[in-house]
């Protein structure tokens, strides 16, 4: 299922099913203007036309450009922050949860440009770190911390910081600054920040990653 | 002396002053309608408004938004940059050196959030990483870890890790969605992130700070 379109209902009218497709065509418009221009450049005239839909229209599905926004950050980054939830669920040492969920981020927006420039321009004008992937990863470093697994100076202070290394990694390679970086490179680098040493750091960045396969949706119970 | 206007020259006429203080109202203007709405978003127009100087005559003296970004960039954060240069000549230890660094900008931040806005998003929109403050920690960071003072993964990659690090803690605190944290605090985060212990990074960061005072330009020699 793609993330941005919601599933067929069944007793569906037409009118309803044409509205729902066009909310859809606003949102993949929307994701792909701003992922090229930023968030706060992007504008309701651009989304309307690059969604091929009249402009008044838009002010029928969104309210505004951030509400069209959270919607965004709703359908696209939360549904992948479910993925993360699962790793949470099923991965046991939270250092390795931290590790699995850095080395999907970053995968995923090395395979995806465009939902790897959303993640990282919404990280940085919004307040991402209280929803989607940045929340997700701040509740696991909190747990991480709380179980004694990372020793950290300021656990608040921290969270932010590596909330900031992740998406600065991410925008330097997706601006090509530095040369690729595995997943498993950048995550190593994270656990080393929380307090993990080299060698522990990277044993940990190497495990084999969960399968998603086996814990999508549905597919896993509880 | 300001940081965004030149020093008088002495055998300027009248033509060349005013030409010089219609661009310095144009840098701040610039600089204040970026820091408040995002580089991206601010306009052309916005900015000859709020600086009170008609349009067209934005062109007389920058060719594009991008000009006079780059001027606020060459103006205001590299006039900072060049504090931390004194910086990193009058301090032995590289680690001292990264963490006055840290202490100094995130002091700044605090104090003129104007100019805490324009580094966060200019680090966050712009290759800032190539250019001013963050130029000069990675050159810092390299330094330091070219010494053996810190033990890291991955050089390149962990200096934009650590520049991220610093711009997502100034900007949750630009925010308030973090306390008040020192800037000892903050230095001290960085030095455990780049791999000294809890103990020595505490201690590092609480060093008296060089006295700016006793380095200004022109009093400091060589």
């Amino acid at each position: 299922m793609s993330e941005v379109e919601a599933k067929p209902r069944p007793a569906e009218g037409r009118g309803a099913r044409r509205r729902r497709e066009t909310r859809a065509k606003l949102v993949r418009a929307a994701h792909s203007v701003m992922a090229r221009k930023g968030i706060d450049a992007a504008t309701v005239q651009e989304i309307a036309e690059a969604a091929d839909v009249a402009f008044g229209s838009f002010y029928n599905h969104f309210e505004s450009k951030e509400a069209i926004t959270e919607a965004i950050i709703a359908e696209s980054i939360e549904s992948f922050g479910d993925v993360l939830d699962r790793i949470a669920e099923s991965v046991k040492d939270p250092a390795e949860v931290l590790s699995a969920s850095v080395r999907y981020t970053v995968g995923r927006a090395a395979e995806d440009e465009t939902w790897g420039w959303f993640l990282v321009r919404s990280g940085m004008s919004m307040a991402v770190f209280r929803v989607g992937l940045v929340k997700r990863m701040a509740r696991d470093i909190r747990i991480a911390i709380d179980a004694g697994r990372f020793s950290v100076i300021d656990r608040d202070a921290t969270v932010f910081a590596a909330g900031g290394a992740v998406l600065a990694i991410v925008t330097a390679r997706l601006r090509g600054e530095i040369e690729e970086d595995a997943p498993e490179r950048v995550a190593a680098i994270v656990l080393r920040m929380l307090g993990l040493s080299p060698e522990e750091a990277r044993e940990i960045a190497n495990r084999p990653l969960p399968a998603l396969a086996l814990i999508e949706p549905g597919e896993v119970s509880g």
